[in-house]
């Protein structure tokens, strides 16, 4: 089935129109029209390949929402017509042990991404979500709950989850103390989810402006980091800190706010921290550093039903896929409060 | 009522005997004379100043067996004649959260050590195990189960439930794979108790020389970390890495071969590492660095008697308190097999 996306053709070129196939439909897929794309670090990340490992042409696009326009043989459990997500996972090997505990996106033989991997059935390439048509096994696809709007819920997808997941995991709720690490797409979804779940919620800033934006998305307190007097008014206080900080940074300053027996997690950075860790830092009150990763199927529909009964959708700037260049650059900048959603109507007056 | 010990009377002088007073008993307390008392690297910290907080003349010592020769009015659990033990605390608030989950040791106003303190009550130092009697609160004296040599069963209030408490946490046992970086005092009883645990075993350690002992104590499997191909083939295997080195190094190493979900565990070392962790090391495969402090009395008592059922003491050399010096000297060379140990009845010929 041919359909049409945008691609990057290399780590130079701005990304354009790219008309590929997409697989036949097996029993268990979903084929679905996309509606909305979310725009995440990721996709620029992969498409200038800044990682060393992108294979071009790279269709990304890893936030999807879209509606099902044809179900395989073995489908039970979506129709034509439906609402669905597709997030940054499409397959894994489905035996091992975390995919037995549905934690696919730690499968021991790796996921499939849903963008620059090989399906490990046909090796053909993956093309992410900056399209205008997919074909996703039904064991990766999510029921979009009603009444959320879809550019909203697109970010859940990836940016949802991946705060979701440590919320969840270390338990934030009434009478525990979160605070987030960095205000961007990661860092606004994690206020909104941890308010939802009742916690006291705080967001550590480098930047004064950022406070009222902050109350607005559900922080209690705002802590400027740089403010020595902030911070040490803070010390012993957080059961959970989700860090989303996507570049090199500092933990240290951090330790000391966490409460006995507190956790630090890291969600939006995988290089090396750029100063040595202070063992005492943990060894006096138990404390620890984690990491987290995106999440599972089962947890991202369990988020997404409780972002439909909570109301919670990520604030966003919808664009048309021209500008997804621009789009790039202004990302570079943190120039987007939260998250670049792609309409993906947009793609229709590429067809002629 | 005078009592004798050693005591460092600066950070330049070796440890001599010194005559001082401890308190009259409270109704609360226990008397005991010290059988044996473990020497411990932060004895020798304390002892130098190297951290520099220690108030002079200080006496140290936190690894005390003893015997019980009076109790006070309102003591309940011990009695006249019976074997004790004292390990690193001696107070604490009572009060506070972690108090009363038993976890004094991180208690929010810090727990009174049981030397180079100042005592809750009347504001006296408090005075460690190098001397001839002790006076204690009961609420941190430990029962010493019967059939282990009190020579051995020392080490094990501070060495012992150090390592106990991670192993304890994150359970260690039937089916867990365990590693142990380094074989010191706090190594060589991470290997017995995670053995005597029931969990697969496995020494780090840079010293191909370590093999044979290690497997006496306990291990099943030693890897060599300078040995990139005996690395690589435990990648992904552990469940819990009990870190006891005591010095600055490098956690990366360790990093990939926890397994999903691990855990390295710092409980040797309180200064930076020297080298800043990788996140992605941490992100992908969900694992975590944690601190660990000693533990709390509830948590002693159950590593003693864990002990006195499995048969676990520590491996001594025995030396009369007037080695004290030379032991730490050997002591700063790693050159004991596994922890001193002095028999305080060597005292006695300083009472002349
Ligand atoms: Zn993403
Ligand atoms: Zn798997
Ligand atoms: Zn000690
Ligand atoms: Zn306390």
């Amino acid at each position: 089935m041919q359909t049409l996306g945008y691609a990057a053709r290399s780590a130079t070129e701005a990304l354009a129109s790219f008309r590929f196939d997409r697989r036949e439909p097996r029993p268990d897929d979903v084929v679905l029209d996309v509606l909305y794309c979310g725009v995440c670090h990721t996709d620029l990340h992969i498409a200038r390949n800044h990682a060393g490992y992108t294979r071009y042409p790279v269709v990304p696009g890893h936030e999807i929402v879209g509606r099902v326009t044809q179900v395989g043989s073995a489908v039970t459990g979506f129709k034509v017509g439906d609402t669905i997500g597709v997030g940054c996972m499409v397959d894994s090997c489905q035996h091992c042990n975390p995919c037995r505990q549905g934690d696919e996106q730690h499968c021991e033989q790796g996921p499939t991404f849903t963008y620059n991997a090989v399906d490990r059935h046909d090796g053909q390439p993956t093309y992410g979500g900056y399209s205008k048509q997919m074909v996703v096994s039904e064991k990766f696809v999510l029921r979009i709950p009603d009444g959320l709007h879809p550019a909203g819920v697109a970010p859940l997808l990836c940016a949802g989850i991946t705060t979701w997941e440590p919320l969840h995991r270390w338990k934030a709720g009434p009478g525990k103390r979160v605070a987030v690490v960095g205000l961007g797409g990661l860092g606004h979804m994690a206020l909104k989810l941890a308010k939802a779940l009742g916690a006291e919620v705080t967001l550590f800033t480098r930047s004064p402006g950022k406070e009222a934006d902050a109350r607005r998305l559900g922080a209690d307190h705002v802590v400027l980091s740089s403010d020595a007097g902030q911070m040490g008014a803070v010390a012993g206080h957080f059961d959970l800190i989700v860090d989303t900080v996507p570049y090199e940074h500092d933990v240290n300053p951090y330790l000391p706010t966490l409460r006995f027996n507190g956790t630090l997690v890291l969600v939006g950075y995988m290089g090396p921290l750029n100063t040595p860790v202070s063992a005492g830092a943990l060894v006096f009150g138990r404390k620890a550093i984690a990491g987290s990763f995106i999440g599972g199927v089962a947890a991202t529909q369990e988020m997404l039903d409780f972002c439909g009964e909570h109301g919670v959708v990520s604030d966003v700037e919808v664009i048309p896929i021209q500008q997804i260049n621009q789009a790039y650059e202004r990302l570079l900048k943190s120039d987007v409060k939260y998250r670049f959603v792609i309409d993906m109507a947009s793609l229709q007056i590429e067809q002629a």
